[in-house]
């Protein structure tokens, strides 16, 4: 099995090749092949299975063509600019998020004799945008506040009329805010939610731009691994046409976030966290969502290896920080 | 006011151009020069308003820029490639539906010194795709099953997306069924909703390709144009972000169609419907939406002229017929 990932650079996609690799396989396929694409130059392995590393711009035209030209099986489409690079740079924005899925998913039309790989495509709890209701059910129409959330809401609709015409078998899962995220804050508004326990573990302080009463949708870098990969083996069958669900998680507020943090790191860590509330993040933080039904996902075999925020710290501290933190 | 109408010489295009000009204001604004685009020359109106007609596809790169140039007030973007057509061809529905629309709104975002016209766009019930409850409420989720519904979902998606961004001032808005259709069918697979309906009122035979009992959501193409005049003129703070929603409408089943045509017109009409199955139709209309709350449509002052499927009967009678049919 040949695997193609876009965006193989960022925290997920890295994640994620270094679970295939371990595994071996994806499923009950054995994998030939692994092709890492990201506009940064993707780690080379150090592995006995061939790996091909891309370093390109995907959203340019006529660049992903090469990419699908050897049909890969599973194309896992992680390549996106994230929500606040989108909303600041419009143009980059659409040219990326839309424009390049939509060339992706052209190039696999154009090629002919019945090629039809499995494209997982991920997308985002920012396709709804307030008001909606405490928990996010799943058949709530899709209004997204940012143009992040647009283009991913597009991704998801463009995704389940090529599946519907045969030309891919894809599918869409909006992932939870991914927490804690390991390494250095990217651009994205949601980073504080990682910052305030990930800062804190490693000695650092933290700033808590808002309220402890914000309630937001999480799940650990394992759990969206995991999430991955049954989305690239699953049986698309039960999902009909439409293609795209939210990915289970935990719903927590920053105030129980610090508060795990204080049972599974000790008061001395979470003392670490300092409220500095900023009425810009604030405000964008206000419309997004807080809780979500996730009974379709997991219906359907989606699962999360954390039960309580407590593991999410657990999980932290095992898979980045070998199993030790700074008290 | 100079007001812009994409798709001018489609039904109704021209029964909005007739209203427009007879009002000779939309709202409260004196019309001061018209444009009428169609890839098909729009009829040149005999009237003393300035009128200015181009034949251009609009979704050729450059076409659209020209239109937009002169700043239009009001721009009416019923330009498209109807739903039979954009699964037939792939590439055009998504070309025209698609791409055309959205270099309008960048031919629009192009244009700088605080330009923000009105658009409105005409989006359909055809992103709402089966399974969904019997009444499709205000916050149920847009699952086309249709190339073209898809293409309008993404067109709704990118008109809030821009309006929010503050780019123009836009709102969607889902038209029913138009029923009774004038004219020749066009390859819209809804046809025979009108067809059982016209063609006996002019003494010829029309074939129902379904049964009696399915229902659909209907409007008269006067309760169309009253919706777009409607959607031109009123406040749109009231919308919030959520620029897209379902016309009000009347739910009938053909059976109830043709009792209807039976009460208007005499039993010697409605006779003239001939039972014909034909199961692609079946299937393609198993997928349709039957039913909806317009609520929300309502509250903000859309309107219909009919009360019942008898009076659509009378107003085809009454605007098309010149009062009289063929009994």
């Amino acid at each position: 099995m040949h695997i193609l990932i876009l965006g193989a650079a960022g925290m997920v996609g890295r994640k994620l090749t270094e679970r295939l690799l371990r595994d071996g396989r994806l499923g009950k396929d054995t994998i030939t092949k692994l092709t890492l694409q990201d506009v940064v130059a993707p780690a080379k392995p150090d592995t006995t299975i061939p790996v091909e590393t891309v370093t390109c711009d995907f959203a340019v035209p006529g660049a992903v063509e090469p990419l699908v030209a050897s049909k890969p099986d599973t194309i896992f489409h992680l390549a996106a600019i994230v929500s606040g690079e989108a909303e600041a740079d419009f143009d980059k924005g659409y040219r990326i998020n839309l424009d390049g899925t939509r060339y992706l998913l052209e190039a696999i039309r154009a090629i002919s004799g019945g090629y039809k790989p499995r494209v997982v495509f991920t997308s985002s709890v920012a396709v709804f945008g307030a008001p909606f209701h405490e928990k996010i059910d799943d058949e709530f129409f899709l209004t997204p506040l940012t143009s992040y959330g647009t283009q991913k809401a597009i991704g998801e609709l463009l995704l389940a009329d090529y599946s519907r015409r045969g030309f891919l078998d894809g599918i869409g899962i909006r992932l939870p805010t991914i927490c804690v995220r390991p390494g250095k804050p990217n651009k994205a508004a949601s980073g504080f939610f990682s910052n305030i326990l990930r800062e804190p573990l490693s000695g650092h302080e933290a700033v808590l731009p808002v309220s402890d009463d914000v309630r937001h949708w999480h799940a650990s870098p394992r759990s969206a691994v995991g999430f991955l990969l049954h989305a690239g083996t699953m049986d698309l069958q039960t999902l009909g046409w439409r293609r795209s669900l939210s990915m289970p998680g935990l719903s927590a507020t920053t105030g129980e976030q610090i508060a795990a943090l204080a049972r599974v790191a000790g008061p001395k860590v979470a003392a670490r966290v300092r409220r500095e509330p900023d009425p810009t993040i604030i405000s964008i933080v206000a419309g997004w969502p807080r809780d979500f039904s996730d009974e379709r996902a997991r219906k359907v075999g989606f699962t999360t290896f954390e039960k309580t925020f407590d593991d999410i710290i657990r999980i932290h501290i095992d898979d980045e920080l070998g199993g030790n933190f700074v008290n």
